[in-house]
């Protein structure tokens, strides 16, 4: 059960962009499966991909195309990684671009393929091509919601967030959508997500905000530590509303980093609130460490022990299993001594020892809770980093023993 | 349940070595849960610790009096961890130190503490005290199966390895025990072990053969990553056997750290073998990468995936999850179109992609296996390394969910 996601929000169209959304029979039947997004000629795109040294082939092919050409869609697919498929497997995502291509009428590099799924099994190319057709017929302005679903794999529930605001007088609007649940280890962006806004950006714009707001939010996230092969986080500018931003030296520029980390936030927010197996919202806030890598490197040694996580889901405030993750984290300069921990405003270890006025029924009070904040005091430097995860659960081992059954 | 453990072997009594076992009713009543070792004047001993920058205060005062003291005994205790309990904690351990020296009619200094259990709550002292006449009245050379119970926390059997063999004529025995299950990764050796030999070695020998045995036995085996905060391992070599060796030029040394690596090796394979909720016994083999520590990270990396631990629990051969976590090892020089992957004799990946070869009824039928090595070669060097470990499994997350119920 996802925590604190309910329905989606509105979701406001981007002009320019049409999503259409349809059953292929890829993996499994009536289940929708294949999306398509048409944006407008002119529209810059600019792309995030994982740094698994095993890249999908789909991933592969998205990055050249985008390097050298404007695209004109995606075609993304669940059921199929079309990863660890060696050369067969670019040849069947390539022939999935040339299909859309020829029915689009543009060239073959002006597509951009994607794929989630299992790893290592081949694409069914023949069932992708020939619902192509049924699929481009329904592209629509208000297809978001439709298109959420249709990326969605062990996902339980849809994910996308939509701003409609203004900067400077300039109208703008921002909607994405993303997928991800499980295999989610920031090293990029673990997941899909596809963002678009109407604002017109210049190449180096789309570019530096993309970086800027992916740093803290898709890289700060982390179910299981296993970073996909799959990983893409597709930002469009179509540049048909009223923004205009050439260069990040106008102080549109920050207000616009602004509104799109909103939306990139929630949508890495939602992975987690959504990750597989999850009980409990976990943020992991290090303060005063001597740089931001060292707060990281606490943050995601917390985040990646087994045994914190099984006693969120247990609702034990076991917290001395916190600080012995704080005391293997690859930090040189961690004084134990120096270390305060808390969890929510309840202050459980103090100089590295459980605090004197800490009592087990405040910590079970907090622990019952399904919204956590592990705040870990370095107590040496004043830099600081924020990571969010999510328990394991039995939930968590069945979906991952099941997932190819 | 364990995999591959029985009952426990013959186990040959070291002359100069005395054990006892009683029930103190420090966490739970008639449990075992305090041990003394006793070793005779003029053994020499040698210790490695914990990593963990959060060092429990026995490991702290064992350190301590093993720098400057030859030891008498050891007193391990279960239940608490008497981890992050500061200035407290090393009152309490001292103390427990301070009761048997005077009635073993030695110093404080000569007594080495030792606790495993729950983290950041006190010991009960008074407890430990009083049973303390009661255990040393059952010091017996015969006392190792005992002990072994008595170590025991999470652990569901009692784990020892004993040698009776001659080097160049000379007598040897070794006999070792050692308790571990959850809360397991290399960092020195995770978890207690205590292991004493009749050999006769000197400080420079017991160090040496000490830290290579250690080095491909318990810094070998992962659990689930997260590094107690009270790893020991202790080597004591009486001298009151046969054999003689002052230093490790001698061509017995070698023939020595065979034997003594064989007991280390035993006890750090029975930990993986009695990890918690294990199905499935792991080796990770590595090889022809550019440098051990290449080998080492890609052997951890897939050893502690959550996602290859779990389609292990499920018997399923998903190999496209081993392939994914080789891609995000954090080695530099991965080319993973040199990558190949073998389940057993089983050719999964070749290229960096699913062997030509490979059928998935031959993955399914090498994954209903209780035992199952995983061979990757990297395919660019000639070093190589292997870790043990176990499968993710509804069980793990049972036993510590419900760890402090």
């Amino acid at each position: 059960m996802a925590v604190g996601l309910s329905t989606l929000p509105r979701l406001f169209p981007v002009p320019g962009i049409r999503l259409a959304t349809t059953s292929a029979g890829i993996r499994k039947r009536n289940r929708k499966d294949l999306v398509i997004i048409e944006c407008a000629t002119n529209t810059r795109v600019a792309g995030v991909f994982t740094n698994n040294k095993l890249r999908a082939a789909p991933v592969v092919l998205a990055h050249r195309h985008l390097a050298g050409h404007s695209p004109r869609a995606c075609i993304i697919n669940t059921g199929f990684a079309n990863a660890a498929t060696g050369q067969k497997g670019l040849e069947d995502a390539l022939a999935c671009c040339q299909a859309l291509a020829e029915q689009m009428h543009c060239q073959t590099e002006e597509i951009l393929p994607f794929s989630t799924g299992v790893i290592g099994e081949r694409l069914p190319v023949d069932r992708i091509i020939n619902a192509i057709p049924d699929c481009l017929a329904k592209l629509d302005a208000d297809g978001w919601k439709d298109a959420a679903h249709g990326i969605m794999t062990t996902d339980t529930v849809a994910k996308a967030f939509s701003v409609k605001t203004s900067i400077n007088g300039k109208g703008l609007t921002i909607t994405g959508i993303v997928k991800g649940s499980g295999m989610i280890r920031p090293d990029m962006a673990t997941m899909l997500a596809f963002v678009a806004t109407d604002a017109k950006l210049s190449a180096e714009v789309i570019t530096s905000a993309l970086q800027e707001v992916t740093r803290t939010s898709f890289n700060r996230i982390t179910v299981d530590g296993d970073t996909s092969t799959n990983d893409a986080c597709l930002l469009f500018a179509t540049g048909q509303g009223e923004l205009v931003i050439e260069n990040d030296s106008e102080d549109s520029y920050q207000l616009f980093v602004k509104e799109l980390g909103k939306v990139f936030l929630d949508l890495a927010q939602a992975i987690i609130r959504d990750a597989e197996g999850i009980t409990k919202f976990i943020t992991i806030r290090v303060t005063n460490g001597l740089s931001e890598s060292d707060c990281l490197e606490v943050a995601y040694t917390v985040a990646h022990s087994p045994l914190v996580k099984t006693a969120f889901f247990a609702s034990d405030p076991n917290w001395g299993r916190i600080l012995a993750a704080v005391g293997r984290a690859p930090v040189k300069d961690i004084d134990i001594d120096s270390v305060s921990v808390y969890l929510d405003d309840v202050c459980i270890a103090r100089s590295g020892a459980v605090a004197d006025d800490y009592s087990e029924a405040a910590g079970k009070n907090v622990m019952s809770r399904d919204e956590i904040t592990i705040r870990i005091d370095l107590g040496t430097g004043q830099s600081q980093a924020t990571v969010w995860t999510s328990d394991l659960s039995h939930d968590y081992v069945t979906i991952n023993a099941e997932y190819r059954t």
